[in-house]
């Protein structure tokens, strides 16, 4: 009868013991299954707000163009150039800002970071950048677009 | 004899559903772990994406306003003013594509979207928007900025 008692608490505390696990276990993959769904959502929106950042501080650039315009508009050459000059820097600015910086073309041509779009015969040394046709830029380590360049024969 | 064998097996066999049900939490709790350390990782990586795309769209307004430049400092009146509607269109539609637009400033104030810098008495009716000071812009339902108004009295 004790015999019997003591098998019969042990599976008492075994059943219990799995119904704790499968508890835990049960929490554990709900607590899994939400940390998804909030992962997703939070995805979109983190796109949405560091394009928004960017474009909030591009507003002003927006601005300084209209007016140049309206200098353009009124044959206002001198303020139309000025205006002009002004928009770039801000540009400019907020491109370095966000960690943008051009790409040199100084020397030899580098596959990782030059396009090269056609090779002239020149008194350069053979293979190095002789003229840029569009610039290239960089953020952080990534080519955001390659430098365009001639190189020499 | 038979008893004690029937009793041992069942030992045996809640201790490797144990076992199994053990290892199903702890591979849970793992899988569980590296999703996070991934999202975290990720999550940088968006913003980063998502800004670059958008400073990608940005270059050729860049090349625009320099070629832009360039004209003035030839002395090109024609072409620095061609260049900067150019430039002012680029921009212009590259916003548009990311989902902004200008607030509307027509009719009655609204303190949801625009913002008022000053009141004047006008001839127009209590409470109108007079004059638009800067432009205000959205991005689906968020105001990215206000439109600074002066509002009639």
């Amino acid at each position: 009868m004790a015999d019997e008692q003591v098998q019969h608490d042990e599976q008492q505390e075994d059943a219990a013991a799995e119904v704790v696990e499968d508890d835990r276990l049960l929490r554990l993959a709900a607590d899994f299954e939400n940390y998804k769904k909030r992962v997703a959502r939070e995805r979109a929106e983190y796109v949405t707000f560091a394009n928004e950042r960017l474009i909030k501080e591009l507003l002003p650039v927006l601005d300084d163009l209209e007016r140049a315009l309206q200098a353009a508009d009124e044959h206002e050459e001198a303020k139309l150039e000025e205006g002009v000059e002004l928009v770039h820097r801000a540009l400019a600015s907020l491109l370095e800002r966000h960690g943008v910086k051009e790409i040199s073309t100084e020397g030899k041509f580098d596959p990782h970071v030059h396009e090269a779009l056609l090779s002239q015969p020149s008194e350069a040394e053979e293979g190095s950048v002789i003229d840029v046709v569009q610039k290239g830029y960089t953020i952080g380590d990534r080519v955001v677009r390659p430098a365009r360049v001639i190189v020499s024969e």
